[in-house]
């Protein structure tokens, strides 16, 4: 005699609770009714909590993409070779500005919408935004329109897209359900998937200063978000990648600038360079300009050589509104005018960086986020002068700290924590290795 | 470099999501943050979600009985002798009208604090108010004042009793975390301790028609029920009873308060009138006021026989405003002025009568409610002719309903449902067992 609805929030989240699998229609109406107003949020995050701890099946992982994807305007692209990539973040994280002129520059179109940083890893948007005039507040027509053009277009996330995943996101991030590995997936692949991509190349940080601390996570996740791909018959290469230490040797906005214009000069750090290479020549394979990983790779690191990828970017400062003629001045980057050295304490090799503690002292210096409301340094940052398995003699420098006049003081409590979190062992230390998996489907 | 607050509530829901252990303080810290506003809502459903799952020691249990507790105001009397009972709901449940005056004839002092019925089980409060006049909305002083002069007081729940608890309650109910031993135990057990009460006797329901159907879940109740108590140096006998079919022969507002006071008259039903004493027995028994549970329901018995306990009910009413002219005259009941029967399809025993289904009818009737803000018709209702063992002939009087002009097409629907719902087997049943354990800290 009760009243039958087709669908309560009670019994979804009940279902769940219990482990239970839920039906596309189920997901579909609780993320419905969240953005509506129809299911409460404190009922949202009770089922984020039971999905965190009880799971979902690819199904569900699909359904959830879906439901997620659909809450907003979607984009299509003819043509296969839309190929997007995407990082799930860490520190140095600047491979985007690289590998996104080097796949436009051999024939991929790059839709890239791309967020701000938060916590220790920083944002692509904020760092491009240390280019003087760079718009990233496009509107989807005009992100479309630009794609086509210019084959590559950076924009920062807009409500259009994916509503749904924003509101999730925004209750996970202050109810502990962030590292859940069917909600990351739904979240990456829902943006993914509304922007108009075809294909998407995955690069999952594992390591210290990444989300997925554990390189068993990280390979159940890469498993989850190409499952998930195949669903929805997009292709997908995912990389499982090293974030034990900083990626290249600049952290902070206009430092990664700096250092993502000299890797595309060809002057870059091996680890950036190698990683931007890889995950460039993937998005060429798989946007079908290359019949191989090993021929898209090859025709990356040609267009470094032959200037194509360097002259993209320019080109895409340019028609954003930005400064492009920051590619031959960095002294047109506001960055920070007073450097401190953190020397080491003894001679030896570099055994370990304590990377987050990296991201959270940038973060600390201005140069990122601690709640998204916070503003953001543009300056600030640090070049890490050697890295784990360079020798270092006593008293060299290991780290410069890029800061503003006033900050002597907690300039002095970074520098004295650096040099417990950089390790110097006596015994020789190996390059570590950079790429752990690579899979297609 | 991260800010460090003593507490947050991200680190706090992702310790129990993580299944270890919290602090008293962080207990504490959550639910007064809950209260100030300085925890969201949607935070602390994510945190219920990780406690229904990953559960609670006793000691977490106790603390955050001890949180609710203090979230609000508290009573302390002298004198062991301030005993209360509680019961887990269910259908036909209206023992308290009966073993309240029973144990307060019999010196014991008892401070009820009452709810108001929801979904398929009904509330003391509204079946109270079937009394023309009864005021169950007094001050904490009148309570006080009342107890200690007439050593009986009836009220319903205040805002000012453990008001964490109300909005805990209110998130569970909507967010499928009702079910949780330590949540359901932590929210009994910091109002009765609020109330002031020294000793507390439990009756946990069992069955089809309670929120504890396996018995399993409600030994465990039990336990941890009686351990809570015992850290906050309480005296409890926990009972597990039986909920398979409704309490006594009555349901509906109006009709449980006629059948309560034919039960203190002596003509009661032997179930409700067995637990009825039993209770009561035992709330003499850990008043201190007998020396084992026998002699207090032997007390209790005897004061049904010598009319003490219907003499202490009546002064109740006239006390809290109440006609108390009812106790000898149902007519001034607003008992619903039409009766239609459900009659036995066959002849045989009745095998079962789906609890909580008729809890449903008697709410679909609008004897319930199915939401907080519903309005409760006090007259409509059901007498059961037959319960479970009872031979029946084909044609006879299953259950009589109580109802309104008006109510033709619902009654029919009810009737053709209860046919349904109440099986009559072939083969003589049992009666069923109506006490399963009692134990006593």
């Amino acid at each position: 005699m009760t009243k039958k609805n087709n669908f309560n929030a009670y019994s979804i989240i009940a279902k769940k609770r219990d482990g239970k699998s839920l039906t596309a229609d189920e997901i579909n109406w609780m993320v419905n009714g969240l953005v509506s107003g129809q299911v409460e949020q404190y009922q949202m995050t009770a089922l984020l909590m039971a999905i965190y701890l009880n799971g979902m099946s690819v199904a569900e992982t699909a359904a959830l993409t879906d439901a997620m994807l659909y809450s907003g305007k979607t984009l299509k692209f003819k043509g296969e070779n839309v190929v997007d990539k995407h990082s799930t973040g860490g520190v140095g994280d600047k491979a985007s500005f690289i590998l996104g002129p080097i796949a436009a520059a051999c024939g991929v179109k790059v839709p890239m919408m791309a967020g701000r940083g938060l916590g220790h890893t920083g944002g692509t948007v904020d760092k491009v935004e240390s280019i003087k005039g760079f718009k990233t507040a496009l509107t989807l027509e005009q992100f479309k329109k630009q794609l086509d053009k210019e084959k590559i277009v950076l924009i920062g996330q807009t409500k259009d897209i994916a509503p749904a995943d924003k509101i999730i996101y925004g209750l996970r991030d202050v109810t502990a359900t962030v590292e859940s590995i069917p909600l990351i997936t739904a979240s990456i692949m829902s943006k993914k998937l509304a922007e108009g991509a075809n294909g998407i190349v995955m690069d999952i940080k594992t390591g210290e200063g990444a989300f997925m601390s554990d390189i068993k996570n990280a390979k159940a996740l890469a498993k989850s978000l190409r499952d998930t791909a195949k669903r929805f018959n997009k292709r997908m290469v995912t990389y499982i990648t090293d974030m034990n230490q900083p990626l290249g040797n600049y952290v902070g906005n206009s430092l990664e600038i700096i250092e993502s214009i000299e890797t595309l000069k060809g002057n870059g750090p091996k680890d950036l360079t190698d990683i931007s290479v890889k995950l460039a020549g993937a998005m060429i394979y798989i946007a079908k300009q290359a019949t191989s990983l090993k021929e898209g790779e090859a025709m990356a690191r040609e267009s470094i050589a032959n200037g194509k990828a360097l002259a993209v970017f320019k080109k895409l400062i340019k028609v954003q509104g930005g400064d492009d003629k920051v590619i031959d001045d960095y002294s047109r980057l506001p960055l920070a005018k007073v450097i401190t050295e953190v020397k080491a304490s003894k001679a030896g090799y570099v055994s370990s960086i304590a990377c987050k503690e990296m991201g959270l002292h940038c973060v600390a210096l201005g140069g990122g986020r601690h709640k998204a409301s916070d503003k953001v340094d543009l300056g600030v940052g640090f070049i890490f002068k050697k890295k784990v398995g360079e020798k270092v003699a006593k008293g060299e420098t290991l780290v410069e700290i890029y800061h503003n006049k006033n900050q002597a003081a907690i300039v002095k409590d970074i520098s004295a924590a650096m040099t417990k979190e950089i390790k110097i062992s006596q015994a020789k230390v190996a390059s570590p290795k950079l790429i752990f998996e690579i899979k297609e489907i």
